[in-house]
């Protein structure tokens, strides 16, 4: 006789069904579509089921990439130093190409966030930014749409060890996978019936703060007084989006936010980050920054400053802000209390900004979106897109419209009833 | 005290050194020069031993690309049946870009050769000729050697199984693992220096073949009397080759086999397989086929006979002749009497043809190499490149040259002291 393992048994189950959730809320498999999967190494068994339910939805061909820590570790113990401008152009471009013909994109996040944390910076900033470049043209298509796409997270043991420190692995990775179905929404009886719910909640917040069309937000609470100015012809976002395929997606599962594009000259004030950021491995706790004409004039952190301070020197829009978005201090992933290390969870668990690139998605056609005309009106553009945590149970967040005008929307955290 | 399990150390120093011919022999890495690697996901650990190896030797970016054979099965048991033709061309296409911008290609042969043996054959075939279709010019770039290349090949579950009927699958895979060690030529002192004396035997040959520039072969023995006239302007070739980015690299670990261009419309009589051919899976054995004019006009095979038609059923090309290769009857993989159902390694077990796609590099530059001109010399193109055994210990091979001069090449199976 053998006594099935249920801890084995309960990933098996939740895979499943966050794979069926990836594939069927998240992506929205089109019959003949193809699929292209970007995932870690140690996600295959989530990959299999995915793959599985994507076939069954109609998918024509997956193909899946999988990166390997142990590969990018060894070039830099290992590869000469003058080659660390090099990233897979070729490749990028392919994916592109992929989505241009129609490809629906899956990307599986998980892989260890410190990998690069006891690299040489340098050489770290060298070879991202190479990738950065080599991957402007698909992410741009990704961000802007073209095609039905969706990040989900599988538990990794890397990944498990950083949020629950000094657990032996196994559980360490148990209780990641827990926390991600719980996420992820996953649980109910009918997740594709909860997804519908919890959409409609998002798409009714967005609509709302659509229709008030606020020139700016501002944000108050302990080491924060900040005024947000909003570009013009912004459009609030939130839960499922129409890609420009005809295909309704969620890009990300899980999601809790409402978020919009910001004006890149006009954002005023100072702000303390809640939660710390965790970028490329290394934490950077207590983020203080001041800015001026939408620019970041002083910027302090308690822990990571260098690494913040190279950020904020990668190219001209890193010093500005790209996406403002509002999260409850209800939401749960922040009742959860854990500290991903993971932007696709902690940046639902706090309203936050995010320094550089914007969505061209959150403004609306007037005027076009070619990178001229959006940065003619308030969006701005940067190699980098990072998101940091500004909310909590202690802000308040308030509408200021073109007249003067103010409306309460979020207090202690939480939306007000109106909202 | 731990005690080392000396099975898996012969493994990991077996792979180690795998892995620096590999890189070192098979691909000889220019310092700065990319790497594109695919591979079967059960070869991560050769992979990152390659890897490693690359960066050390000034591989610039390592980039692999894993395939899962559970994943292709998943198609097979999931996919809707109208989207069989579908195949992942923009990947190819980034592929051969790669290649374009200098990228070196190194793929691991090893998957499960049986994997689609159970599933509908028409769905197989089509898919099959879809991806052919979509690889055509990526692998154009390799075979006309356009970059340097190297296959090796990575012991897996499911091979081994296949190789070693009946053995428990550790004991499989660590024979597996022997078998390639030493077919690969890396268990001496020295296997860098062991691959220049194998290289220099090969090229000698292949040197003698050239000067003599036969116009045909003759093949004789049990159920076989085939006359192979050769394309204008052939070259033989064999073990290492001079890329045209200047690079000397060794195409495949092993090689045992001297190989040139047969004449397309030159090819008359008849002959018998040597050794079964493993095609998808599918194992065709005892194959007789008759040809008239280059064209095989009878086919029979004892099993897989329908698989055996189809194949010669792809397209134009796939009834006639575009390799011919001499491999002695004592060459150490026909010695160690394995049927590895593997071309890479049962193509060097014995002289051999191959059905469709002749190598543009076994050609003289003489009248350029357009595939018309290639044709118009009498080189065959093709989908398929399909490579059977028809050498044994009961061979003989003579050149016949234009004036109708015979000169023996190989007596019972083996070469003539002379050549």
């Amino acid at each position: 006789m053998v006594i099935p393992c249920p801890v084995e048994n309960k990933i098996e189950a939740g895979t499943d069904r966050l794979a069926e959730a990836a594939v069927r809320v998240g992506l929205n498999v089109r019959h003949g579509q193809q699929v292209i999967i970007t995932a870690p190494l140690e996600a295959v068994p989530l990959v299999r089921k995915i793959t599985k339910h994507a076939y069954k939805a109609g998918a024509s061909l997956v193909t899946t990439f999988y990166a390997d820590d142990e590969a990018t570790l060894a070039r830099f113990s290992n590869a000469a130093e003058d080659t660390f401008d090099t990233a897979a152009t070729w490749f990028a471009d392919g994916m592109a190409a992929g989505f241009r013909e129609g490809a629906a994109r899956l990307a599986i996040t998980g892989g260890n966030p410190a990998l690069l944390s006891g690299q040489n910076p340098d050489l770290v900033s060298r070879a991202s930014r190479a990738a950065s470049v080599a991957n402007r043209p698909a992410l741009e298509l990704i961000t802007s749409f073209a095609v039905n796409w969706n990040i989900v997270a599988a538990a990794t043991p890397a990944w498990a060890s950083l949020v629950f420190p000094g657990v032996p692995e196994p559980i360490a990775v148990s209780r990641l996978w827990d926390a991600i179905f719980s996420a992820s929404r996953i649980n109910g009886e009918d997740p594709v019936a909860d997804w519908a719910v919890h959409n409609d909640q998002l798409h009714r917040r967005a609509d709302y703060l659509n229709k008030r069309r606020f020139a700016a937000l501002h944000f108050a609470g302990p080491g924060t007084d900040l005024t947000v100015g909003l570009a013009e012809g912004h459009l609030w976002a939130g839960g499922s989006s129409k890609a420009k395929n005809g295909i309704l997606c969620n890009p990300n599962i899980p999601t809790e936010e409402v978020f919009t594009t910001p004006h890149r000259l006009q954002v005023e004030g100072y702000v303390r980050s809640t939660k710390p950021l965790s970028y490329q491995g290394t934490l950077i706790e207590d983020i203080e920054v001041r800015f001026a004409d939408g620019r970041i004039v002083e910027a302090h952190s308690t822990k990571g400053e260098s690494v913040l301070m190279r950020v904020l020197d990668t190219d001209e829009g890193s010093r500005r802000l790209g996406e403002v978005a509002l999260v409850p201090h209800s939401s749960p992933i922040s009742q959860s209390g854990l500290l991903f290390q993971n932007t696709l969870f902690d940046e639902n668990a706090a309203s936050h900004i995010a320094l550089g690139q914007a969505y061209s998605e959150c403004m609306t056609e007037e005027g076009g979106k070619t990178t001229e005309a959006l940065a003619a009106r308030g969006a701005n553009s940067s190699l980098i897109h990072i998101d940091w945590m500004i909310g909590s149970g202690e802000i308040s967040v308030t509408g200021l419209d073109a007249a003067g005008g103010t409306v309460p929307l979020m207090r202690a955290g939480e939306w007000v009833t109106a909202v």
